[in-house]
């Protein structure tokens, strides 16, 4: 336990998966007062199982979450690489991750979410705390133009992910669920907010979808930036950067950024980009933010280098092409 | 984390689920060199589909001897009662113990079964180490005379515990299985070498046919206590107190014993349990503690007190008839 005042602005990052992991991995080295807001509408995986053997919350976007906040020491190392390790058999234990095992047994040990949120965070040393966007499991649903046209549903985040042609809708099921209190509040009381990088419908959109948590987003005194992804993904192939911004600003009208952070290798049209990002209010901000071995992954210290200049308003186009 | 020399005497117990459970919750008051040596024959439940799936050790013994050394802090209770929750589902995870999923990780993860077992210990602030009687799972094989004087076998741990009949001889699979280093060495270095209480054949008497940790047993300049259950179980229904000393001769003839433990309600014959322990070279000493609840259970600060008095030499007739 280090000692005195916690450093750095308070900072909360909503997404889910390895995007939310990325950006995590980055902010812990720029503030020791962050908050993950973590999708739950996950339905793959062992998640997905344990979501219908057992009725609680998808709980591996929030494990992983713990994971890159994990105290770098012996014991977090090690109880990270416990939480993350999944088994490999040929019987029913096959593919569950045992941190998941664990988040469902605190649940259902202490009765609260948050609670055994905090137990694991406290186990693993964690750099900041995470939540649920959401304190009930959620489905997402989405329309899709097909190539031919034609309009279809599709739904739960693995169909969505993985759904050919354009999403033009997204909705969640139940329709007004209820955002985690601790998760609006830690909005509030944020000095930012960074939204993505990570599956910008089903990690990052699906925030926007919780009516408390956004109506937080659109409220809060906090500033907000969103983080472009590397690449387009499935859900997102044939989006540039530029449909991401206006995707965002179709599903939020309301909803005002200061910065859009991006890598130049995920920019095609700088110019357009730009614009887009002043009909959101805000300004583009290019850093090579790229590990730079040729996969889209983030590399974290160059990411946190970013956010610092992001949060220090040093937003000189030190990346710019 | 205390400072200072540990207290107590250096004690070395060996058994088996609830026995050894009550054991360490006692022991754990007397002494801070505590070594519990644990049965890994166990076939059923969690423990035996693990083995089963995974083909580790049966976890849930060594997990109940963490369980009941647990630090008496906010933190070890959580912990332990993570580890002690078992999921309750209509699917696959039903009754599968955490604790159980966790150290099968660990020994996953880690390669090896002490440093797991370890690290566990660390997590609960175990006072004392917890280790396995042997490095590979074993099963228990028993020959036992039905009540119309027929002889068949039996297998498993399960059924060796719940069979009907007396039990006439007691094998291992395999017969000479490697035992775990450090328990041997820990029986070396051991002041006191407590046996009992548990189930008589599975969880007691099988630890003397592993070879090196029997062995170990004989050899050690330990004093050795065998601590009597408070009633017979489905394994030695019939049995008197003075049987059950017997059965522990005949299995290991050379072993010699310095104290045999037991409550006044579990002797019926005082004279003869008395001749039976001077049969394996020891002293019979009587003392309440049980919980007095009408439960066969024993009594953690009853039996701590009456464990001090065996390691102290002060072995009066405090508790005889």
């Amino acid at each position: 336990m280090r000692s005195g005042t916690p450093r750095g602005p308070q900072v909360v990052a909503l997404g889910g998966g390895h995007g939310l992991s990325a950006s995590l991995r980055a902010l812990r080295h720029v503030s020791e007062r962050l908050t993950a807001v973590v999708t739950v509408a996950d339905d793959g995986g062992s998640s997905g199982r344990l979501r219908e053997e057992l009725g609680v919350l998808p709980p591996g976007d929030l494990r992983m979450a713990l994971a890159a906040l994990t105290d770098d020491s012996d014991w977090g190392r090690t109880w990270s690489a416990v939480l993350q390790h999944r088994f490999r058999t040929d019987g029913p234990l096959d593919q569950h991750a045992v941190g998941n095992l664990l988040i469902t047994a605190l649940w259902e040990l202490l009765g609260d979410t948050v609670t055994g949120l905090d137990w694991v965070g406290r186990l693993l040393g964690a750099r900041g705390r995470v939540l649920p966007m959401a304190s009930v499991p959620l489905v997402v649903e989405a329309d899709v133009v097909g190539d031919d046209g034609t309009l279809r549903t599709v739904d739960g985040q693995v169909n969505v992910a993985t759904a050919h042609g354009r999403i033009d809708h997204l909705r969640l099921h139940p329709a007004d669920p209820p955002a985690c209190e601790e998760a609006v509040a830690a909005v509030h009381a944020a000095d930012w907010v960074v939204l993505g990088p990570g599956s910008w419908y089903s990690s990052v959109l699906v925030h926007l979808l919780v009516p408390r948590l956004c109506d937080a987003l659109l409220s809060t005194k906090a500033r907000r930036c969103v983080t472009l992804n590397l690449s387009p993904d499935a859900e997102t192939s044939g989006l540039t950067a530029v449909d991401h911004l206006e995707v965002l600003h179709r599903h939020a009208p309301d909803l005002r950024i200061d910065v859009v952070l991006a890598d130049p290798s995920a920019v095609e049209d700088v110019a357009a980009a730009e614009r887009a990002s002043a009909a959101l209010g805000a300004r583009l901000v290019m850093r090579q933010v790229a590990l730079g071995d040729g996969t889209a992954r983030h590399d974290a210290l160059r990411l946190a280098a970013a956010y610092r200049d992001v949060f220090d308003g040093v937003l000189g186009d030190v990346g710019g092409p």
